[in-house]
């Protein structure tokens, strides 16, 4: 089961950490060199050659690693490819896939988008990230693939964003207490899928295919949303170049320092200070350095995680 | 500016139809056959030409269409190239694309998203969907890129879907007026789009590149958002297949026909009673006159486009 393998392996290798895969433009000059500024095939071929020594050089350091497909997205045809490339690398590496795609559409869609992710085709990957805004029925279609092909969906219940209290904050009614008694609307949210997930196969420490990305700009709220939803992993973004650190994201795991992933992505790969470095042996060591780093740095707030499942 | 473009052409052919583009599996036997069921570029290359067909025999009766980005990038990256030769050859026959891929992320990561499909890129649209759930911040960006590029979007406020209720539906304190006063959220939303796009630059008939989702199965809820959002093209789906009628769509449109585009897809273009069929001429005939009533549908409850701008 997808989170059991993420969990064990979190164990094994003492690692919270979610490598972020972000080829953001003009990067550092490695990946985005100006004599490619016209030429999204050639990023995009430097792109995978890029992360995939990455993935090499830090694959023992990583409980997973997470592609956020709006930048590969951007680079067109090539972008895709190169998507798919690193990904294939990853999987040969061991490091399971959490695609950041952020997907969410209404029947036959979300089944498209399901099986384009969660099922066995060239793009997918071991977890999609998917947005809820269209309701609940919109997740079963990515909970169906989730369960035949051994993956994880992670629903986004609360983003690390200011802007993120527009809709996710606003208070509503609850739905289990009295109709006066009012929550934040993430609450009432996480609530429905926590009882959607108690429904679903789960691995031997009760967590099951129906994670939730909590952002760790919101430290208090991780802690309650981590009691209503013991089945689910959470996806931590928010951590380094966001503002958030290992103290803000310790309510997001369990009493045994598991059952979340903390993710990072331009503080490790794209350090601005290594923003003129092209020398790719060079940058792979640096992002080794920071990859270590932030593993020490997680440890210190989950402590526990080397003794699970021994 | 893309709101006029789009209302332009409305009026001056009569017509609100929005032509979606959704290759779904399995759906004839001319982009389905089964010689090509393990072979996602054959099938891709088929989509391509199958819609490209129906462009060019039915382009004079549509307003815009609308690729479905989910069925595409199932199939991969043929898919991607198959959506980047249909929205090419839309452009070339003069019909506005609206890229239904529901994108929705933060900070720079809406950027790539709006970089992707609102600039000048291989995959750019005339407009795109967007997902608001992260926060109205995230929506800057898409904006940002719609001005710039002179282009579009369309931010979901209601879905046509059942379970649209659980979110969208659910009671939130007005903005606008005393505390204990409660709207549906999706009613606050459109309040605070509403206040965005008066901000953003209008065509002279007041519309701007900030539109809405809003699904044919709320006809009443239409009624009271066409009120609310003076400056927002409305893309209504739900029509055909998932039950939505002429009438059920009216509300949508603006006291001169005009305001609105209605999308189908299943019923227009893989009509179950066509899927045995395999000949491209005949399908495309066939798709045509499917169109042509559509168009006569909506001409009944939006008469006056015709009148329009002249």
């Amino acid at each position: 089961m997808f989170s059991a393998r993420l969990n064990e392996r979190s164990a094994r290798l003492a690692t919270s950490v979610c490598l972020g895969i972000d080829p953001r433009p003009d990067a550092n000059a490695y990946t985005h060199p100006a004599r490619h500024r016209h030429d999204a095939r050639a990023v995009a071929q430097s792109v995978a050659d890029y992360f995939t020594a990455i993935l090499e050089n830090s694959h023992d350091l990583i409980a997973c690693c997470k592609p956020q497909s709006a930048f590969f997205e951007a680079l067109g045809v090539p972008g895709l490819e190169a998507l798919q490339r690193v990904m294939a690398r990853a999987r040969e590496l061991g490091v399971p896939v959490v695609l950041d795609a952020k997907r969410g559409d209404i029947g036959s869609t979300a089944e498209a988008y399901a099986d384009a992710y969660l099922s066995d085709g060239p793009l997918a990957a071991d977890a999609l990230t998917v947005n809820p805004f269209l309701g609940l029925d919109t997740l079963e279609p990515f909970l169906e693939r989730a369960v035949a092909f051994d993956r994880g969906l992670f629903v986004l219940v609360r983003t690390s964003n200011p802007g993120s209290a527009d809709l996710q904050g606003l208070p509503v009614p609850s739905a289990a207490a009295t109709a006066t008694a009012q929550v934040p609307l993430f609450q009432r949210l996480a609530a429905a899928l926590a009882e959607r997930a108690a429904g679903l196969p789960a691995d031997e420490h009760g967590y099951g295919p129906l994670g939730a990305v909590v952002g760790a700009s919101h430290s208090q709220e991780a802690a309650s949303l981590r009691e209503l939803l013991p089945h689910s992993i959470f996806l931590v973004p928010g951590y380094g170049a966001q503002g958030g650190s290992a103290s803000s994201v310790a309510p997001a795991f369990d009493g045994q320092g598991l059952g979340a992933v903390v993710s990072a992505s331009r503080s490790l790969t794209y350090d601005p200070a290594l923003r003129e470095v092209d020398d790719l042996t060079e940058l792979a060591h640096a992002v080794r350095r920071r990859v270590e780093a932030m593993r020490a740095d997680l440890q210190r707030v989950a402590p526990t995680a080397s003794a699970y499942g021994r």
